[in-house]
């Protein structure tokens, strides 16, 4: 199976796509549009892209991406984000003048750099998985690399440090894709289920949102994320990010969303799937 | 008055600063943690910290310094992100080989960069006002930079083409920040006020967020923002960040909080301030 994701081959977005098909064939992609065009002009069978990250937030526009594609989400996993010092093999700490990654990484690692790396100059690079490639390819022994654990696999680079990003809650969720036609309910089987929608409410009504949530809260539907984007130039005006449990055709969830399209002018189901796991 | 704010003069945390507060002066810090600390040992007198963009979701590590320090918020802005390519006065476009940003400001100006630079390659840097500085000190005349407008001011350079975002919906909003002791209800006076809260649910109370909301929705209070965090590691846990209107003392407010109280295990009021304006 083909599957695309945004970046480049050793990214964190590759480790999601193994976590979520073991036996995918990698299709890389530059921009996250161009994982949606792969996908919707079939050069592909599914996508993976990141939707929300433990310390930066949701990925507000892969959801427009998600509005404006034919597309329906078939499952999910959460990778934490660990932190590999790498470099080519033989080279020590001691010889490092110069760590290339990606300027967020390089902030999650500012700890570790300070204590472990204060003679080595930080500099940036357009991702982290380039950052290892650059210093495989060029064999650079005076510099470093901050990466994923599986980078150093994919350009035989060695660990030097493992785990050094100083906050240990990072996470990113990652959902898996398919072509609209090809979600199915079957794909659920008996895992317990997830469905994940935006809508937009209806003008002058009051208390809208709060009655948004009735629909759900009276059929004893829990929720799992609810987020409010503020729609810019239109003071007061919101898109709502749902994630209910249950699927799209169970009954109290099919009742739940014809409800709730009486209360708004806009409503786009997302998908029904599997609860992820956690990648550790 | 002397504001903190994390980020080299010309970066856009310096243009929301002077939108929040005309005559400050200015103290850069290099992280959020250093803007937090030059706030509460009294280094400054105010600080301003970007709390969400319309793009990239809530910036979730700063709602977590909110939550450990001991502030309160006292006003907001959102700023439109628009971006600009300088470099020293007399470079044309066609003398440009390199061109250096933050990778995230290289991604929104793709389409710019392919369409009218296309001979140039784009270089990661630290931050936006970084690469404009170092073009600017190196007097690089093969170079450009993607920055505010503010930092071609700041140093010295021109301004070659003018808002080459690809996306013109991408606004920070920022929170400025008092000590805790000096927030005060009589600072936002007549404009209409909001409060800012975090607050985690009591475990085993069923449809627990439902009635937290109906606290508010009983009272006729519009929420201005809802957005849930899911605790890694606890499924099923969440924070819960929201914006409501009104200023704490205000009476429906003020009780709407102690009804919350009674349903959570934890609350912080992060602060009531004026509703902010839009800077285009």
């Amino acid at each position: 199976m083909r599957v695309a994701f945004q970046g480049e081959i050793g990214a964190f977005s590759e480790e999601a796509v193994l976590a979520l098909f073991e036996e995918a064939e990698l299709a890389p992609c530059a921009t996250f549009e161009d994982v949606f065009e792969a996908l919707t002009e079939e050069r592909v069978e599914r996508a993976v892209l990141p939707i929300e990250n433990s310390l930066h937030g949701s990925v507000h526009a892969n959801y427009d991406l998600l509005r404006d594609y034919d597309v329906q989400i078939v499952g999910e996993c959460e990778l934490r984000i660990r932190h590999y010092l790498l470099a080519a093999h033989g080279v020590a700490l001691e010889d490092i003048e110069r760590v290339y990654s990606h300027p967020q990484a390089l902030g999650q690692c500012r700890s570790f750099l300070r204590a472990e790396l204060s003679q080595a100059e930080a500099v940036p690079a357009h991702d982290t998985a380039g950052a290892a490639r650059q210093i495989a390819e060029q064999d650079d022994r005076q510099a470093a690399a901050i990466a994923s654990r599986r980078a150093a696999d994919e350009y035989g680079l060695a660990v030097l440090a493992s785990q050094i990003e100083s906050n240990s809650q990072n996470y990113t969720r990652f959902w898996a894709l398919a072509r609209a036609e090809e979600q199915n309910a079957a794909l659920i089987g008996d895992a317990p289920a997830k469905t994940s929608l935006m809508f937009a409410l209806k003008e002058n009504v009051p208390g809208a949102l709060f009655k948004s949530l009735a629909v759900f809260a009276l059929r004893e539907l829990d929720l799992h994320k609810i987020e409010s984007r503020p729609l810019i130039g239109r003071p007061g005006r919101y898109v709502f990010y749902l994630d209910v449990e249950g699927a799209r055709h169970d009954e109290p969830v099919s009742r739940a969303l014809g409800h709730l399209r009486e209360l708004t002018r806009f409503v786009k189901v997302l998908g029904s799937y599997p609860q992820g796991h956690v990648v550790e």
